[in-house]
């Protein structure tokens, strides 16, 4: 356990089922002079019903907005350079990303880049933005990265192949709205990549190097929001109990990791983005099952910890190894259960590709400094290996 | 449970044995132009070596700093607004508040005082703080409160014989310290009092009508941890990881009450203090194993979900009813073993003056409103009357 820790989120989070209709009237708290909006999402949620609902009360309320649609998933430099070049002469008071990971990490992005006038080369790294950002609402659609209360954003840098995160507390909203019926309509292989992609962030901050109370808190309430939401937001997406379960655990999730920072599967997920355009989510979840295996023996006491959380029923003479295999064991079912990916080569990786993206993945020394267990360039091939089939 | 629920904190905790020592950087992260300090403290602190330990540290940083220290227990209008008047043509980057809940409190409303260029009178009740404050750091010696997480601040009138709450986002700090080292030397009456209104806190946010899915999180953790270190921390102060549990439960205890609310036992507790000087950790402590037994019927189910954080065994079979009343019968010994005050008359209350006490009570709508339990002037009279030796 670290004996200094830190926690830092969004100034407010609403939360419930419908309190999206509620938007306005906290923005117009956490942003008195509000006039001029610019929205950030993607062309599929400008024609789902809770888009108009928020572009009407925006209208009702006298203020006025424009729309920004063509963040790509996983978003490039170049994307987000160029829409901070198309956007830049207007003056917003205020930025709305509406969407998942990409969407929300773009309108981050975006709000620091504007009001510092600099490029994203400038600000790569930890702690390199200067002023505070255009004051940011987030709003998510997914129950995934939980970026909506995290200090981070991801870039893609398609011609260096690589994933690299900019941190800052400038980066963090003034408003978070967490609204589960806004995810109802998301479809299966989506519910699945960004829910395991949540508990991804949980489980790893829960036995990284860097755990903590606050941390660990957020981790273990995340995994039973999670645990006992996934499989229900599966198999009946309309069930709103269960969606609610998913956001507040992803949401949770993103705390988790700001308290404490991911390890060993995000650090060999990056390179899989980076070079095979495999989506955080699912490189994530690809990995989680194996990594976990990997580090087993660094940390059976602490995935022992999880099996309660997960809802495991086992014996009452349970050793702690029992429970750590439970829990890594009913992550494989998970994932077979949701029909996560297993095979690298349907994102066209190849044996010999292998070594190049090990050799990525613990050059991501921020992320592998917090793994429990040291790992390899080689112990990392053995990895990837298990996802060829 | 509410269905729609917020969440509202500082914008950065650190925390841990011994962070202290990194007030200054930590501080000029989160102020980048700071060079005025007004520190807020009591007389007994300044004698204390941690008090020394900060000027130092400023100094070395090359920051000026002043020192108020004539904040009063339990602050009057009158104490807020002489201080206020003496600092006021003094321009500070930062306020630091460095003591228990009276110093956080005072310092969080002299921050909005001397921004908004207003009176104590103009800002009493909610959301009614128009500007920011001047920043302030908030660093609790005691694990109490959790007015270091909290938008909320009260003040005494002697006059009116009443406390009043004042709340808005604008009272919250962008810093707090987190450090159990400066907590070791807290008598034993403190330690008591202190960690009972702490626990109260949690334990009335978790009954609340307000409670939800952010409040319980936090109001269980710090349940848990408080059960789990205030034995230790009452018997044998120097013991740092004891501190630690309180200090961190007490904080979750502040995040718990800020999302759901606390109820009839800081309704009732409120008299106390404003009409006979019953200390806020003092009057709390004594009230609440009482007001959770009249409220038993309407939370069984909610207290027997408290048995297992306090860390109490039972049988396997036990009944909710049975789980529920082993709560209160563990929060009534910790209150003979911390020798609570359990008589009214020690602070000059007569039989007489039970309506009086009960009538100011069931007023704080505010709070009464929250309790499980509908509370008449006759049933909070039959309350107080069980504190009357």
């Amino acid at each position: 356990m670290n004996t200094h820790y830190q926690f830092q989120t969004a100034d407010k989070l609403i939360a419930g089922i419908g309190v999206f209709t509620e938007l306005v009237s906290h923005l117009q708290k956490a942003v008195p002079s509000v006039e001029r909006v610019l929205i950030v999402t993607q062309p599929f949620v400008k024609k789902l019903d809770f888009y108009q609902v928020m572009t009407s009360s925006l209208e009702k309320a006298g203020l006025s907005y424009e729309v920004v649609t063509d963040v790509e998933p996983e978003p490039t430099e170049a994307n987000i350079e160029n829409i901070k070049e198309r956007v830049r002469d207007s003056s917003y008071d205020v930025l709305i990303g509406l969407g998942g990971g990409s969407v929300l990490d773009s309108t981050k992005l975006l709000s620091v880049l504007l009001s510092n006038t600099c490029t994203i080369q400038d600000i790569l790294g930890t702690d390199l933005v200067k002023e505070p950002g255009i004051p940011t609402v987030l709003i998510p659609t997914t129950s995934g990265t939980g970026s909506e209360v995290t200090p981070n954003a991801i870039v893609t840098f398609p011609d260096k192949e690589l994933k690299i995160g900019i941190v800052s507390r400038h980066l963090l909203p003034v408003l978070v709205v967490l609204d589960p019926l806004l995810t109802v309509s998301l479809p299966k292989p989506i519910t699945a990549a960004t829910g395991m992609d949540a508990f991804t962030h949980s489980l790893e901050s829960f036995i990284s190097n860097k755990a903590n109370r606050f941390s660990d808190m957020f981790a273990l309430e995340s995994i039973r929001l999670i645990a006992d939401g996934i499989q229900t937001a599966y198999h009946d997406g309309s069930n709103v109990e269960a969606r609610e379960k998913m956001l507040i655990g992803s949401t949770y999730g993103g705390m988790a990791l700001t308290a404490a920072g991911t390890a060993a599967v995000h650090a060999m997920a990056y390179p899989l983005g980076g070079k095979f355009k495999v989506t955080h989510g699912v490189a994530n979840s690809m990995l989680l099952p194996h990594v976990m295996a990997y580090n087993m023996d660094a940390i059976v006491d602490r995935l022992a910890q999880v099996a309660d959380p997960m809802g495991i029923q086992l014996n009452q003479g349970a050793t702690s190894q029992q429970k750590a295999k439970a829990v890594v064991q009913k992550i494989k079912e998970w994932t077979a259960e949701f029909s996560i990916p297993q095979d690298l080569t349907e994102f066209g990786v190849r044996e010999d590709d292998l070594e190049d993206l090990a050799i990525a993945a613990v050059q991501v020394k921020r992320l592998m400094d917090n793994n429990p267990k040291e790992m390899t360039v080689n112990d990392a091939i053995q990895i990837y290996k298990k996802l060829l089939a």
